[in-house]
Formats: C-alpha cells, structure tokens, sequence
C-alpha cells in the first residue's frame, strides 16, 4: 500500500522527457506519481502524445495518490525560467538546463521532507545543464551533492538492472585508461558494501555478489594482468570478512552469464561497458539505471534525452515504465 | 558435396577433447570428418562415452567420406609419444602437451596437401604444451607459424561466433592496459581488412561492418579518452577509402545489440571482453572460434579442456559440433 507518491522529475524539456511521462500516465503506468516541473510542459506533452490527459498542479504532493488516471498530477516546481515553453524542441537551450535542475532539486526537498517516497528522473542533457551554469555533469553527482546537504557526500554506485541482470559499476564515465587507474581496493571494497546494503531493497537480504575481473580469463593467474592479484581479490576477502557474500575474481566474459542464469543477485563491473554491454545486450527498452548509496530510492530510464525525435510523440517509455515500476517495488521494500 | 574431410584434432587427451569428438560422432555431427591423432585414444574415448562406436584407422584420409556413421575414422599422427594413453586423466601431462601439438601439425600438413577442407580443433592445455616444450601459447600462434611455412606469419585475427552475432577481436590474450596501447591505426586496419575479406564465406561478400569504440560512449566527444579520435575513427575512414563498408566508432554498450538485430553482418571489438561478453551472454554452448586471415578454415569450440569433468563422459559436445557445423559451411563457400 503506497502512502508517498513517486517524484518524477521533467528532464530537459526539449528531449522526450515530459512525453514519456505522459505516456507512461496514458498507460495507466504512473498512478502514485506526480510529476515535479511545471503545468504547461506537462499539457504540451499531452497534446503531442494524443490529447484526453488533463493537467491538474496539486497543493499538497499527497493528493497524487488519489489523481483519477486520465490525469497527470503536477507539483509546480518555484523558481523555473519564466519562458521555459519557448525553449525550442529537440535543441540544447539554457532554460530547459536550468529547470532541469531546479526539478531535481525541488523532488530531493519533497523526499525529505517525507512528502514523497522517492525519485523517478526523467533524462537531462550534459550541454544544457553547462549552458544554465550548472556545475553538476549529470544526475547522480546532483544527486549526490543534494543528499549531503552540506555534510560528506555519501559514496554512491550506479546499478544497471533489467529483468535479468542486476550489474554495480565500480567505475562510470572516465576514459578507460583513467578507469583502470580508479579500481583501488577502497573503490572495489566500498562498491561490494553498497551493493551488500542495497540487497534488502532487492528482496536478497544477503546478496550473493559476483565480481567480474579487470583483464581477460581475470588475468589468468597474473599472466594478463594484476590487478586481480593486487587489488580486487584482497578487495573481495576485505569483504567477506565483514560478512559480505562476494565471489571472484571471475573471468569478466562468463560472470555475467552466469549472474543472468541466477548464480549470483548481483554482479559487480569494473567498467562502464564491461557492465553496460550485457545489460542493453537483449534490448535498451527495459533498462533501469538506480543509485545505489543515496538515502533514498532513485530510479531513472536508461536512455538519454533523444533529441532527434522529441516532439514527435513517438519515444517510447518503456524504460521510464520500467524506472517507475522499480523505484515502486524498492520503495515498498523499505 | 564435400570433396575432402575436415580435420580434427584430439586436442589434449588428459582434457575432454576426445570425449567430445566421440559424442559428435555418435550424434551424427561429424560425418565427412577424420580424427587426426591415434587410434587408442578415440577406442578409449568411444568406450567413456557409451560404447558402441568403431573405431578405424584410415589409409588415405578421403576415406573418411565414405565411413560409417557407427565409426569413427582416425588419421594416425606418426611421431606421437608411445604411451600418450599413460598420461592420467584430467591432469597436465607433457605428452598430452606433445601429442596435442603434433596433432595440429599433421592436421595442417593434410590441408596444405590438399587432402582436407579445413581444420578443426579440439581443446589445448597452456601448461601442458608448455611442460612439452612446446613453444607456442595456444592455437592461433601455432597455426599463423605454420600456415607461414617458412615465410612471414599471416595477420590473424579471432572472430567468435553463435546464432546471432559474429565479433572480431583486435586484441586477445593480454592485460587490458597492453591492450589498450596495442589498439593501433594499423591493428585497426587490419582487422577490418580481414574481417572484410572473410565476408565472402559468411554469405557476406560486402559486409557490413560495427566497429567498437574503446571507451564509455566511445570516448562522448574526447571527453572520456581520445583513442577513438586519435586511432580508431582514422583507421575506419581509411577503411572505407579502400571500399571497406565500417562504421563507427560507437558506444561499446549498443554496437553489439545493434549487431544482433542485423545492422551491422560483423562486430569488431576492441577488447576480448568486450566482444566475448555479449557472444557468451546467451550461454556458451553454441560459441564457435574462427581463426580469420590463415590460408585454410579453422573453427574451435569456445571451451577449454575441462580436466575437472575429463574421462566422466559427461562433457557437452555443443560447441564443438557448431564448430564442425561451421567448418563445414566456410568451406563449402570457398
């Protein structure tokens, strides 16, 4: 029984963010959701998907639970650019950056305040954000800034999940010369914490975890590599000695495999692609990005603004489908 | 119609290899095949695995299209160590090692004769060839030293293949910091010049060619590394110079999904993680190793020698019979 609607923040709404949320709403996908932005966005979404939607801007974030279907809550966001429905479709425009960012900031305030049970985030684009002057590079590290709220910025890990494949990436968006430079045994040992720690939220209390290797066959016994020998196998044992069920260091091109055929709740990657490839692999269309570490459940599609189509009507939600039904299911297991 | 035999090699005897050999034979998989390696072997092999097969030692290798499907025909290498069928089960041995190898070179004496189609190979054991003397870490060196006969060694590459998707690997068996500083215009090149000549016994004569790029999201403009501005994106334009239909670089993530939906006949991989991951996720069963740019055809199962289940009879012969399967379809297309 939801008692805290879900934040679902616009995006830049020059991308296909606030369509895919009135998509997701059309499809009876959204109920216990209200969207963080701004009622004239959300009622031009609704007029490119189609029409029938009405747009109602809420008092209190709780009404969200009881919105009929046809209509799509809104918690009108304070302090968007006055001319946000002028930022042209499909281009990199300030404005969309700047709210943008204001929406996220705005649904971090609602979840602690205790008005809303977590986050859903609708894509941003890197350049807008840079053109409103935000210092931020992409979600998890606003994110990140907003939980710290002045103190330490709690560690956090991008998870990667599908129907199948639930995959924490020790390194994300540096250059793979710079990624392998950033495994230290504190980067693999914290990593396997968060991923310990997640695991309630993800009905495995106890997570059996699978770590993939750096180098090929794991470095076969040093002879491509050390970094397993140095580094993620003493990482491993520091964790099992705190209680953690991590295995490996294994071959990086069957431990996903392996996860996926339920030897493992979580896998862990050393990289970006080493994670990515086998989560897109069947399809983009059901991949949820969540943050791990955070203080509170946040969710986001796996994909990026889609410029090329926006305004067409014709994204598809089914990751934001799938982003809203996780963000519900960790949100329950609290 | 088949003309001329494959080869196969035993492989490693103390590893599954003849096991596997056997059990395809007893499927019906390998008819038009010759074992290359001694006539012990296969009896003990045929016996592991449920009895019932013969076992004959052929005169001339073409024989081999004529036999029985209840037999299995071998091509005794001469100068194999006299009590191979001593060396214990499931564990390294030095004749094993040498016997392995010999197999190998007989098999590519028979090709070069013209008195087989192709060669297909059984597991190898590192350790074991190495405890023989033998100088070559695996396959692929061995077979590029005598396909040379004395002249410059081929360039080669490894293309692992299922159902679904081909990938082309510009680097292998080493540490993926090696890897990376291996990853030149001119290996670049060259892997997309073999992978475009081995189009034609694909059914691909002008293939459509995905190329990786190294970093997340293929370096996003130079911010995540350079490798795919400085050294892969020049060795694709110059591909194309040449006719060569490449495309890329892209976000490793997606090129491989995009592969297995059927826009692109080849994937080339950077790394051999990031091309083995998405040939493995599936299951490993129906993985086949082409060894791409040798004089002949060469497939291999995408296995080891499993000394842990070796002599148990229970070793799956999958992937080998895809080998055989597709041996005897790149032949056929020469």
């Amino acid at each position: 029984m939801q008692t805290r609607p879900l934040a679902v923040t616009l995006g830049d709404v020059c991308g296909i963010g606030p369509e895919i949320i009135a998509q997701a709403f059309r499809r009876g996908e959204a109920s216990g959701c209200v969207v963080v932005g701004e009622v004239g966005v959300m009622r031009r979404a609704a007029a490119m998907t189609g029409g029938g939607l009405a747009v109602a801007a809420l008092d209190r974030a709780a009404d969200a639970l009881d919105c009929p279907q046809a209509c799509i809550p809104v918690w009108s966001a304070s302090g968007l650019p006055a001319d946000l429905l002028l930022a042209p479709i499909g281009q990199v425009d300030a404005r969309a950056g700047a709210a943008a960012a204001r929406c996220i900031e705005v649904a971090v305030r609602l979840v602690q305040a205790g008005d809303a049970a977590g986050i859903v985030t609708a894509p941003i684009h890197k350049e807008a954000l840079a053109a409103a002057g935000v210092a931020y590079p992409g979600h998890t590290e606003m994110l990140q800034a907003l939980a710290a709220a002045g103190g330490n910025a709690p560690p956090v890990r991008m998870l990667l999940a599908n129907d199948e494949l639930r995959v924490v990436l020790v390194t994300i968006h540096v250059s793979l010369r710079e990624a392998i430079e950033r495994i230290t045994f504190d980067a693999v040992l914290e990593t396997l914490r968060i991923t310990h720690r997640a695991g309630a939220r993800f009905s495995h209390p106890e997570p059996r975890i699978g770590v993939a290797g750096l180098n090929p066959h794991a470095g076969e016994g040093g002879l491509f590599g050390d970094e397993e020998i140095r580094v993620i196998g003493p990482a491993i044992v520091a964790a099992r000695a705190e209680g953690i069920d991590a295995h490996g260091p294994f071959a990086p091109d069957t431990v996903f495999m392996r996860a996926r055929r339920g030897e493992f709740d979580f896998a862990v990657a050393m990289t970006h692609d080493q994670g990515l490839i086998p989560v897109k692999y069947l399809g983009v269309e059901n991949g949820v990005n969540v943050t791990l570490g955070l203080p509170f459940v946040r969710t986001s599609p796996d994909h990026g603004t889609a410029f090329d189509i926006a305004g067409s009507g014709q994204a598809d939600p089914s990751s934001l489908i799938a982003a809203l039904r996780m963000a519900r299911r960790l949100t329950q297991a609290e």
